[in-house]
């Protein structure tokens, strides 16, 4: 595809992963890396790769010199030595000296971000023991402290319980080169990764949701299960952070992210100026990987397209444990039984306890299939604690099927699933008439919203409500009202969702000018009608429409008409047996 | 993920794509193939290759020895060596060299299949210019001549036009180990990739179309556009195919099949015993992609799931032309910016004409959006025609987008994508009700079918239809009925999908007679009802139900709704200026 020889400081699995990118558009990619067989070599075609540090001069000088472009897959390099290339201008570095600098001390790096209005959690430099002390006055107690420089996977960061922790804290950090942040309240934490050309481009990947432990992150959800407005708004903090960093920043940024408890206020935590762990889900789920942004990038090409090509996905980290190599093969070998899994292993020769040895990637129709396909392979991690494996083998034993495969219908929680189907109606009045809707929704395992939305009385509400819906994520709404029921055609008119639209019986007129009002709408905008006061059958709809796309609803539905078959026929066994007298 | 060590017969495209999936899984892999630096040994972590033909015994036999599992990614190879190999038990060899024999002969291969009870095209063996002759008598012309053994890419097949032109076709292909085969009339050509472990258990990959010019295949669309039932017969074809051939047929087998004019009947063209051209789309496409399946298949580890993860993708083959390397490049440097476009580039070192460098593959989220992409990229391959070049590049250059990237939603024809929504009535005096909704689904490129299904003149067929929606790939179904109108009820009552009701308005009544037939459905089964005659709402609903999981659709909706706005707004303007008396 493109000439130039790219060289990568730093040989380990992301390194990896970006000369498997390269092989399938033949791109020459020189790696620098200490170990001679490190993961990303393994796979190169290129065999003049340079065995020294990425912290080396020479050896940074020497890699240069076959290379027309040089890119980090770490970002804890020697930037005095990539600074000096830069300015020969014999090489292309990207993304710059001058950026990899800035990230890599992580109290410029907010700094930097800070002046440019980008909202963070507070943060005060702190290099002596008696500014980490005022920081607990200020901050409260949770706080942390960090490292400025080195610092990852949780290492070179300490949370600071109360007062008479902080000499501990500061002592086990080194002492010296720290910032002290305020503990952030936050519901989950958020990644985009965000790529980036020389001309200043920005194309950013879906928001996801990171689950951590132990300060390594174990899990990925692709998309986060959020608000899609909420989504929006964090994409858009990550699109600004990283089109804000110093020209020269090209390639790919993994931008981390709070979201506050507060529901909505989103804070930058840090950037990462490479490919990232939060997106490796890329490959399998996205259209273009992370991988291959990063090369087109800077390899000045058009940046792929970043959108999810499947409904729902997820990155599980494969760590070494205790048990060695068999601690990476557990989870490996459960996921071959998983549909939807990929295996990527790095080739790494030790499987040291806590070292990324590999990850897994999970796709699924819906974010409901994507829980119960991944809580499979997570109650097999070496660090998954032995309660979470005995509630999830006992939850994935439940339905054992007949040929030994795995039954992935099993019902799951929704409860932390973003709705898919929103429930309005005018009036609480109108409950007892929805409330069957909601019952069938949660027998189906559908995310859904149930509030009031007054077509009359809060005529502002419905609008922002129906011109969001779709925005948000959800793909149908259903909307119950009574008399000149005007609430589904209204909502119709503002969403080009599919409305349903349950006309609530009032006190006059049987329901019939319920059921007019909504059915008898003009042409252009159409309302799903259903039967007055029939709830069941607008919540049976909604998921006929999500089942039309989605294997995992639908056979649902098939499932729930053969239920009703056999109870009709248990009730005919009943009426033959009893007789009609004694029924 | 495994201890044990793969030999592949064979480094070319297959071997290298079934090497990067076996990196991924740390699988180590040995390639005999004569060329050094060989495609499949570029991206290798094993240095130990054996740089011999993969005919020649004695490097078979080095292949061999230091590895547990024989496979191939060509079947021309040395079969007595393999099966030397076999019987001396030292090493796996799958498939067995018994299944590559009988498959490298392809006139023993419809023998055995035949036998079987597999439909063919009709055959006959054909040794003698006599018996080529009275082919021609008895199969009519056109009609084939081929090879047995060592065709490819239709290399070794000659189409006899008439009696003249048998001589010339029996001595171009060496006059000798020939059959003929009758000329079958086909709609399209189908494959199907199935993987079989040592056990017999066999898994289908979705049935495909393939598209060949010139011999060679051009492009394959996944998931192949004809009615899902017939898709589920090819399946079974496929699957029977393969389950039929000898015990040790290991691995994955790519099944070629005609699907004949009638529309119904599928016959098994050839078998290949390795992984094909024809499932190339299973990399980006599908949960598990053929290479790894083929490696877990030949390691009898649990067999990946197969089915699509996106709605619709296509391969398109990239092959060297007159030009050289740029005739790779051109496809290759349009698809950077068509979404959803993968590349994969094979490192071959030179691009002689109609060699296979490279191919493309592209995701979209329906079959139309698949349509526009692959058109964007297909005008630019090298063999591409120039009427072909000047039709696709006229186009796709009919809607220019004001920034640079590529316009994919421009409308595009449907004409051979099938139907995602059914449009049925009671009798043909509903069409002139009904035929406004056909207009509105042609107007969003939304393929659909239109036709007569009476509930109370036809219950037959009113209940295969039903029944078989879902299977056949609708989505969703539009039902008009007047008076007693129980069609869309009773359709409901027999399909999962989502059914919209429209109440066509007789002679008495008003139409109320319908509407309230329709949309009182009982509690389990709804329908969508919309206004009495307004068939206009019902294909829009079809539409938002399509949408809520398709963006295409969905911003084609919101694009429809716009367009509302803005053509009241005139009228507003208009009476503004013209005044109420003259308008």
């Amino acid at each position: 595809m493109d000439r130039q020889v790219i060289g990568i400081l730093g040989g380990g699995q992301l390194g990896r992963m970006l000369i498997e990118a390269a092989n399938r558009m033949n791109i020459q990619v020189r790696v620098l890396d200490p170990t001679e067989k490190s993961p990303a070599k393994q796979i190169s075609n290129f065999t003049q790769h340079v065995n020294e540090p990425f912290t080396s001069s020479t050896a940074i000088r020497a890699l240069a010199k076959e290379c027309d472009v040089l890119t980090v897959e770490i970002e804890h390099v020697n930037c005095d030595e990539l600074e000096a290339i830069e300015e020969s201008g014999a090489v292309k570095v990207r993304p710059s000296a001058g950026t990899i600098r800035l990230i890599q001390d992580k109290y410029l790096q907010k700094e930097y971000l800070a002046e440019r209005g980008l909202s963070l959690p507070e943060y005060i430099k702190c290099d002596t023991l008696e500014v980490a002390r005022n920081a607990g006055r200020v901050f409260g107690y949770p706080f942390v402290l960090k490292c400025r420089l080195g610092a990852y996977d949780g290492r070179g960061n300490y949370v600071v319980k109360d007062e008479s922790d902080v000499d501990a804290g500061f002592k086990s950090l080194g002492g010296d080169m720290l910032y002290a942040e305020k503990f952030v309240p936050f519901i989950k934490e958020l990644a985009v990764m965000v790529a980036r050309r020389p001309g200043g481009q920005v194309v950013s990947y879906p928001v996801v949701e990171t689950v951590q432990r132990d300060n390594i992150c174990e899990l990925v959800y692709a998309p986060a299960q959020i608000d899609g407005q909420v989504r929006e708004a964090a994409m858009k903090v990550a699109m600004d952070t990283v089109s804000c960093l110093p020209d020269g920043s090209t390639g790919i940024f993994g931008v981390e992210m709070f979201l506050h408890k507060d529901g909505h206020t989103v804070l930058v935590n840090e950037i990462a100026p490479r490919t990232h762990n939060s997106g490796h889900y890329t490959t399998e789920a996205c259209s273009t990987s992370q991988f291959e942004n990063h090369l087109r990038a800077v390899l000045d090409l058009p940046l792929g397209d970043t959108s999810l090509k499947v409904p729902a996905a997820a990155m599980i980290n494969v760590l070494g444990g205790a048990n060695g190599f068999s601690s990476v093969l557990d989870p490996c070998l459960a996921s071959l039984n998983v549909p939807g899994a990929t295996i990527h292993l790095y080739g790494k020769a030790e499987a040291k306890v806590g070292r990324k040895m590999g990850h897994i990637t999970v796709v699924a129709d819906s974010a409901l299939q994507l829980r119960r396909r991944t809580d499979l392979i997570v109650g097999k991690l070496a660090n998954a604690s032995q309660e979470e494996r005995e509630r999830l083998a006992y939850r994935n034993t439940q339905k054992p099927s007949t040929d030994g495969s795995v039954d992935d219908n099993e019902k799951g929680d929704v409860a932390d699933i973003s709705p898919l189907v929103g429930i309005i109606m005018g009036s609480d009045s109108d409950l007892p008439t929805m409330r069957p809707a909601a019952e069938i929704l949660e027998q189906f395992g559908v995310p859904f919203e149930l509030t009031i939305v007054s077509a009359h009385r809060t005529p502002d509400r419905m609008f922002e409500y129906a011109r969001a819906a779709h925005k948000r994520g959800l793909k149908a709404i259903i909307a119950g009202a009574g008399g000149a029921a005007h609430l589904p055609g209204m909502v119709a008119a503002l969403t080009p969702l599919p409305v349903i639209g349950v006309p609530v019986k009032g006190r006059c007129l049987d329901g019939v000018d319920s059921l007019h009002s909504i059915v008898q709408m003009p042409r252009g905008v159409p309302v799903a009608t259903v039967a007055i006061n029939n709830a069941v059958n607008a919540a049976l709809l909604a998921v006929r429409i999500i089942g039309a796309s989605c294997p995992t609803y639908l056979d649902a539905m098939a499932q729930y008409m053969d239920d009703m078959r056999v109870s009709v026929e248990k009730k005919i066994d009943h009426l033959g047996t009893t007789g009609w007298k004694d029924y």
